[in-house]
């Protein structure tokens, strides 16, 4: 046997679960919560598209790569809502246990790079892992947007909670950081 | 305002109602349908895995996009079952318009892209389009091994069928096409 691939065929299979982890984000019926599987797809279709906005020159296949993983550690550690204060103060320690255990199915220098990518989007320094973030914040931004927020009227959310989130899309594009602003904007009219 | 984000904005809101394009094939539960963009999703990221497997070496971002993005033009036309005869002599003129449609939204330079990737993807002919298309045929493989071929059994699909289309494998990766082997062989026995 080749156990180098049967790890890698193994991870491919586990990371399928993915798919059954629920976000708060409506998709743009209004009715579907998204899962994470659905929100990583739409959010590295939605770099590539928009990577001329990023601050700073980005290599593509990285933040691609970072949006598409950024989630899996969800697999074992559930979704953490963005503005759920309790859930958010557990919220490193189970994903830290969740990534070591599904990045050691795969052989260990992938392990190591995908860990290695999983870090570098929490730890927000690099250009990829910025741009990165800006779609994470952006991708739902768009879907509440096109639904009337459901998702933030069902949750209470202020308009003030929903800045602070985006706050964080300035450093990988000032530029979609103004169309955040103007979509914020838009549906404090609307209510 | 600045038309060129403005369509990309809009196509990016376009592009969730892929999520609603159910596939045949069933998840690791054996219960739900996988949707197109879960199945883009773990295409893209499978490609990112098993890229040293590629025959010939592969630009991996262009392969990624391709994953990305090749059943888009199924908003429209649908899925269409890879072993439905009937409809499969209709899917060309279907997805044709659809992808005229669809990759309009977007400003024109990046309509051109996308449809050209999309194009290079269907015509199965660069190392990136074989070695997608090797993805495209393992993915629901690994899914149906792991639930006993839900989606074969209920289609009464035979293993000569199977076989049939997972031949365009070889093209892309002699080393991944003996993993459909193997795994083909195993479901055989099982029944």
């Amino acid at each position: 046997g080749d156990e180098r691939l049967e790890k890698q065929i193994e991870f491919c299979r586990e990371i399928d679960k993915e798919k059954f982890i629920k976000r708060q984000t409506y998709l743009t019926d209004g009715i579907h919560k998204e899962n994470d599987a659905e929100h990583a797809w739409h959010m590295a279709i939605m770099a590539y598209l928009l990577k001329d906005y990023a601050n700073e020159p980005v290599d593509i296949a990285r933040v691609m790569i970072m949006c598409l993983i950024h989630d899996i550690v969800e697999i074992d550690a559930g979704d953490t809502y963005a503005y759920d204060a309790e859930n958010l103060k557990t919220q490193k320690a189970r994903e830290e246990a969740a990534k070591e255990r599904i990045f050691s199915i795969l052989p260990e220098e992938q392990k190591k790079e995908l860990t290695a990518l999983f870090d570098e989007f929490e730890d927000f320094q690099t250009p990829e892992a910025k741009f990165a973030r800006a779609m994470d914040n952006l991708q739902p931004l768009i879907l509440n947007n096109s639904n009337g927020g459901g998702d933030w009227k069902e949750h209470q959310v202020t308009a003030k909670q929903v800045h602070g989130r985006q706050d964080t899309t300035r450093l990988g594009s000032e530029r979609l950081y103004e169309v955040t602003e103007e979509i914020i904007r838009e549906n404090i009219e609307k209510g």
